[in-house]
């Protein structure tokens, strides 16, 4: 039995006959999404609603050290374009700086082999007929929350993703803010009045350390992280059970990541700000200090509407980003 | 006589038979440029190709003090009107903060009566068919050079204003940018590492004040500025002279220009960077030291094509840019 439906996927709104192999069809117009780290690489096939069906992580610095970035990142593609050959697009976010016509990756000191190589060539001669698009893996996560998660229908926002490194991509006007030459929002680069960076304090490596010093410094039995290796759960869980070192700890960070935000805030008069990467898990524990130095150091104008908000996609927010290049969802 | 003449106006390309009545009246096709200081509010008529054919300056205190502000301009623009019917628009920068749909001007310290009122509602139903555009003072300075200026042709570049105030304008992919909520660019309040903003050390009275320490401390017989009242054009003669106090004080004023460039060059990725405003007459002073602070600061993706100018429009390029919002020059 045939009847007629009306749907709408990427492709626009069509209408098809239905059967359930037609269905299933346009159901699995599939995406691949790469968020391709410093630590990791994952894979996740992405669905046009945003849904994450099968997901898969490798080693980076093994692809790097063992079998060569390029060909690894190709073969697995290659597996998934021959497995799902619904796969219509495969959208990747790489941690660095990309060309202005989006077909390089300019400065990618994690994986050297892959800076200034012709990439696009490369993956667009392996995959013809599949719609390509590469970006920055912190704009990635900027788009993944605007097309489907916390920014959902924001015209403007930015996200600040708090990784080992710190990471940010704004959406200005509906579209992804990209500036004059395609690197907009480098903003964990920007120095603050000690001369350091915001990454420089609170990447997460160097925030871990800085823990680990005032913990080091606190009198004997008043905190239970005496003696334990700082780790972002175990700060976490400390200021969680009200350890006034945890959350000491993180007021330094927010008053910092505030810091710098007073300066992003005056050059882009952008006020919702999401909160990303894995020391954003603590996010209410960072959110007063942030608040209370923007409401110290920024006129009514901005501080009345200032939102600060935890993204909500979690680790997925860099997968559904890249696979969001590849859908055209306005 | 008649014969038919091709030209372009504001209009697009018109064929017109030509007489000298008809020329003359094609080339007054004029707007109405304003801008409006906390000094002074000059008006300029100016034709679409960025021509000023006559001008006029007013005391703003004079204006916000005894005759009022807002009936003063009205008064203004009137005389304008009436006596160059050809006036198709007018452009007005105010040195504020425009409200996102460009009717109000919602912060305005200098000019606190038009603050919030209905600008826009005011200036339509006194000039019906007369197209009225508002924008922030350091904008259309940016403006101005794009269409008229040393910014013109360039796809990108933004425009740092050095007077009583540090105002910034730019130009991103062809587009005035006006960030998230139309009040993008507002860099002269951004905190420099004293915890200071760059406005707080160099508008001009702040830096003549620390220009006149300087000197007061200077040993007897070093400085031909001893004794004497610190102007724009004192400082900058006595720098071309040699005078190494005056050039020490430029150097002083460009390291925390380029202590604010980084920031904002991490935030848009722009690269060309006019200077305009009284200040930057010592541009050639002050420009060694940006550039050095930059290339200190910056990894060389940004700092290998920085650009640095004077713009081209001096004190033009306010009423340029504020017509400029009336003249579609695609």
């Amino acid at each position: 039995m045939l009847f007629f439906i009306f749907l709408k996927n990427h492709f626009g709104n069509i209408i098809v006959p239905y059967n359930s192999d037609t269905f299933l069809y346009l159901y699995c117009s599939m995406i691949l999404g790469i968020d391709i780290g410093g630590t990791s690489v994952k894979f996740g096939l992405v669905s046009d609603q945003g849904q994450i069906t099968s997901s898969e992580k490798f080693d980076t610095a093994e692809w790097v050290n063992h079998d060569g970035f390029t060909p690894s990142l190709i073969a697995t593609i290659k597996k998934y374009t021959v497995s799902f050959p619904e796969i219509k697009g495969v959208g990747i976010g790489f941690p660095g700086l990309i060309s202005a016509d989006r077909r390089k990756v300019i400065m990618l000191p994690n994986i050297p082999s892959v800076e200034n190589a012709p990439i696009m060539d490369l993956l667009e001669k392996e995959f013809p007929g599949i719609l390509i698009k590469i970006e920055n893996d912190a704009k990635c996560a900027a788009l993944g929350e605007y097309h489907f998660g916390e920014g959902k229908g924001s015209d403007n926002f930015m996200l600040i993703a708090l990784g080992t490194g710190v990471g940010s991509g704004a959406i200005i006007n509906k579209q992804l803010f990209i500036g004059a030459r395609g690197n907009a929002m480098e903003i964990g680069h920007i120095f603050l009045s000690d001369g350091k960076t915001l990454e420089q304090h609170i990447g997460s490596n160097q925030l871990f350390k800085y823990a680990s010093e005032v913990i080091s410094k606190a009198p004997e039995g008043s905190t239970k992280l005496k003696g334990t290796a700082i780790t972002g759960i175990a700060l976490q869980k400390a200021a969680r059970a009200g350890d006034i070192h945890a959350i000491a700890i993180y007021n330094y960070a927010g008053n910092l990541i505030g810091e710098t935000l007073i300066s992003v805030i005056r050059v882009l008069d952008i006020t919702t700000i999401l909160f990303g990467g894995g020391i954003s898990e603590a996010f209410e524990f960072l959110a007063p200090s942030i608040k209370l130095r923007l409401d110290k150091n920024l006129p009514p104008y901005y501080s009345k509407d200032i939102v600060l908000k935890k993204a909500s996609l979690s680790n997925d927010a860099g997968i559904l980003g890249a696979a969001g290049l590849c859908i055209d969802l306005d």
